[in-house]
């Protein structure tokens, strides 16, 4: 019975947008994988917002069907040709090199060279981003002009990495709210020098948190940010008892590009995570796209296996494979602009108000209408005809059976939602009506 | 396995909609409220057709969340100009008085009248019609253009009107059919010189109950006739017991307008009543209207408040608000038409009809066909193409599952309801079919 | 965890086709009936193809609701004008005789004989089929050009037929798989000299039983050819306590002429028999028709009559009553065509080889994605697109939770439904897939 929470009041989006652009400015250069120290840098960085609280789990350690691998972290590697001068220098853009790739130390002809290259060759000026987790391998990633104006001859290459026994790092960050059911916010970390992908999401993630952070709220908030799948299914396997309060969730990716949102549902489909951010959509995010569950993706592969069929969607704007950008040197600051992330950050905020305005409704005096007159709650002159905020008392009434949801009566009656939320409090007020719990289905 | 009721045979419909609009004529004048004797005169007056039971539920009874307010009756009501004449008088028209107004006797000037007067500019011929319940007060109602011809100086005002412990009255009339199954018909009674809302639905059911007495009927009819809400109310709250006998119900109002017929449905939206009726106007009401349930309108608010939840519908012609004559003087013996009240009867009947031969069915010989031939069903030479009254009997023995009704099977196999009829009875005759019980779903 | 079988493999339709026609040819003129020689015969010469089992079920036998009727036999039958001259004779044209005609030996003047006699207005020159199953009566079907022709004067008329107490016939074929569940194929086998309806049923369903005869089969396999109703309620009054194994069927008819395929969905309409044969047809029978049931048509009436409702469908090209040869002479050797035979034969391998694919798939790791790179499933280098093979071991692996079938995955994935089949065969070897049992639902 808490009133509603204004989170967006007196918030400054533009200048919201632009300290999120410079927070994703400074960690951009780092070298982030699903282990190792530019990973555990920039999950630190995240206190700049929120005192979030990492966690480290040994390689070797066994997680649902996965291992732990060994933690990988470099200090340099470049390719340099025969004069010595370093044509291709991973301190210069931490994509040039192949993530999880071996130490090596080697002279070796342009041709034997070649199979360790990796180019775009439809982007020729771009440099791709590539990984080499689960097998030992190394590379590295340069521009298609690049690699087709090396001449024959040698080259020295140098990669100062080391894969040995670590931890796989992880942060999180938990807001307590009036009752112990959560929402999940999960960003993967794990993506070097790409800036929507996934700067953008661990960025308004970490925004979030803190304007949420000391509020009076009726639900948990629980934000993850942990490197790309291995990282998910960590998590999960460390929480397996307290999955069952994840009422609702969402992975943020790709959240700073200029398209337009695009809401994938969870794998039920209609949960009340869809109903609530499909309502917002609609609402605030003109030309928005609703995208039907699929086992591709970000974490929400994870969430939603099935054994788990957490009611868990994904938000972003243009979702990963869909931009000619992804997973390039081009998902660069000049990709990602500070509006947008402001905008996707007012966005996240929208959710998280009609998430918890959003609850299961229960009319306390359900046989016939109660008297609404005597409790001033009705136009005294009767043979009039009655307006929206009394047909809205009359909606709540007949349809709080316990069954039926703020949203649902909303999207039932036509009427708006603060029309609705309205009759609600007033209706509450009166005590006539009641939530069932305080957990959404 | 009683043979289908013909209601409407020999019946003469423009005569029987000449004498339901003298009746609407008859008590057209008289001053109805929620309580009193103009109301009570006119539940006295459904004699004509047959004979009611009055109940008298004492002012001060607690019904639901109301209670039974004090008894309202008027002698008479005016204004007078400072010559004495009377500019304005209850007795000419009874909505010059804002129903259940305190008693008053008093000498004012315009500007202190003025709160008082109630006129609809948008219709400044028109009279509208005002009430005051639940809050004590007074008023007149008056044409805009007489208000506006009103000249500043002092005006005499007369309400002789009691307002004080007496009794709320509804009247009822139930038919005993051969199961204690009811469907239940009600008319709202409460509106004063107002034609279509609802003498023409008081008058209507009069005139059907009358025509269903002394048939011999499947199923058991309810007709009330009581106030608007706080009449349905009070008989819901003194029926709590016998409230499942209710399989259906329609709320009958506006029924004499020139409008196409208006089906509202109940709350439930797919249930028996729901079904039955949309296929009546499907075959019987070109251009009708099918609307979805909503919680406003006349007592199907009450009878589908969600503690209730009864398969009640709503039937009108013009629906309440819809037309511009709606709860004004307009709304006259002009604008009801013998031919419309007439029409609204037929189809009411044919609702009855309609309602007496759907049943649920069970076939008694499910596996496999039964062997048609030899009950001399089946046409005996073969190799031949089947007729209509073939298929109708396969489709009866096929869908007769105890799950399927006699307009399910209609829908469904899209023969006409007397062609399936025909073969119900056929198979019940030969023993292979049976109602699952007497009741609807 | 069979293989998938290929049962078309190296198959030469157009071959096959030619020999269908060549059995239909060769049974053409017999004259088939519900009991007899003729329909004995016939089902013997099943054992052309596959070893038939042949039921011989006496004459007075109660079978559900019918009773078995006398064994009809017909050696001669003729009627001859005043020279002598045979001017019908039903040694040219077995449709001559109305089937189950009791024996006759008369002499008549035409007016007398007319009402015996059977023309088609619509189609002069055709003659049409006529039967007296249960009812003793007797006649001659002729063209309508003959029967205008006839001049007035006596005729002689002779029928050699014998009816009591014998036998009705039907043949069985049963292929035992893995499991015990069943496959229903059902053709019906009374009519004459009609080509389409139903020696084509009957010639495909029994090389379709020996193609699959011998294979290894994950489901069994059962086939009828029966008379029709009355020998689909004799198979299935005996088969009273294994009807629990089928868990499809089809009956087959009309499998040879030039129509499109025409698909009759089982009574349950979202059976898994619908599912796959939907399927198939959408992948293979470009034009073809999807109906609803009803309760009209051939053995299906029996089948899905609502004691049993067995999940049988019908599958045909242009389905009885819907083409004007229907049940006339015309329906002849040149109305059905070898390539329309080998298309259909073509068809059921297609759904065979589908039903014996479909299954009902769970997951072994459910909780998040199992680790598919260690089993070789997965392509090594990360930060590249997924192609379909990897697409179909998601969806496989998100939908598998014991509620979806293969072609279920298919369908929603929309992936072909050999890459889903590879995909599911790649996650058994795995170890991460089992079917939930060996039926489906």
């Amino acid at each position: 019975m808490s009133s509603p929470v204004h989170l967006r009041e007196g918030l400054d989006i533009p200048g919201e947008g632009r300290q999120l652009h410079d927070f994703v400015s400074r960690l951009y250069p780092w070298c982030r994988s699903i282990t190792g120290n530019g990973l555990r840098d920039s999950l630190n960085a995240l206190k700049q917002f929120i005192p979030v609280q990492l966690s480290e789990v040994p390689s070797g350690t066994q997680v649902l069907d996965w291992v732990v691998p060994p933690e990988w972290n470099i200090q340099d590697a470049w390719i340099a040709d025969t004069t010595g001068r370093h044509i291709v220098d991973f301190r210069h853009q931490s994509l040039h090199i192949v993530n999880y790739s071996v130490p090596v130390q080697a002279k070796l002809p342009l041709a034997e060279l070649k199979p360790h290259l990796h180019s775009l060759p439809e982007n020729p000026d771009w440099i791709p981003y590539r990984t080499s987790y689960y097998r030992e391998n190394w590379g590295f990633c340069l521009s298609h002009n690049q690699l087709q104006s090396l001449s024959d001859g040698e080259y020295e290459v140098r990669i100062d990495s080391t894969l040995q026994p670590g931890h796989l790092t992880y942060a999180e960050f938990r807001i307590q709210g009036e009752s112990a059911d959560e929402f999940l916010f999960s960003a993967h970390s794990c993506h070097p020098s790409l800036a929507n992908d996934n700067l953008s999401g661990m960025a308004v993630a970490a925004r979030l948190a803190q304007l949420l952070q000391g509020r009076r709220l009726r639900h948990s908030y629980r934000f993850l940010w942990a490197p790309g799948t291995i990282g998910a299914i960590t998590w999960l396997a460390q929480n397996l008892n307290s999955l069952g309060n994840i009422r609702g969730g969402l992975v943020l990716s790709c959240l700073g590009d200029s398209g337009v949102f695009h809401y994938k549902r969870s794998r039920q489909e209609h949960a009340s995570v869809d109903t609530v951010i499909e309502h917002v959509l609609a609402d605030s995010a003109p030309g928005h796209v609703v995208e039907a569950f699929e086992p591709m993706g970000y974490d929400e592969r994870q969430f939603c296996s099935p054994g788990f069929d957490l009611p868990v969607g994904r938000l972003s704007r243009t979702p990963n494979g869909q931009y000619p950008e992804y997973h390039t040197s081009a998902d660069n600051l000049q990709f990602v602009k500070p509006a947008e992330l402001g905008g996707s950050l007012d966005i996240l905020l929208r959710i998280v108000e009609t998430w918890e305005s959003n609850r299961m409704l229960r009319n306390l005096a359900p046989y016939g209408e109660p008297q609404l007159g005597k409790r001033g709650l009705y136009r005294t002159t009767g043979g009039t005809s009655g307006n929206a905020d009394e047909a809205a008392l009359l909606w709540v009434l007949n349809l709080a059976d316990g069954a039926h949801s703020l949203l649902d009566i909303t999207k039932r009656s036509g009427l708006p939602l603060a029309t609705v939320s309205t009759a609600i409090n007033h209706l509450e007020k009166a005590g006539l009506l009641t939530e069932t719990n305080g957990l959404q289905k």
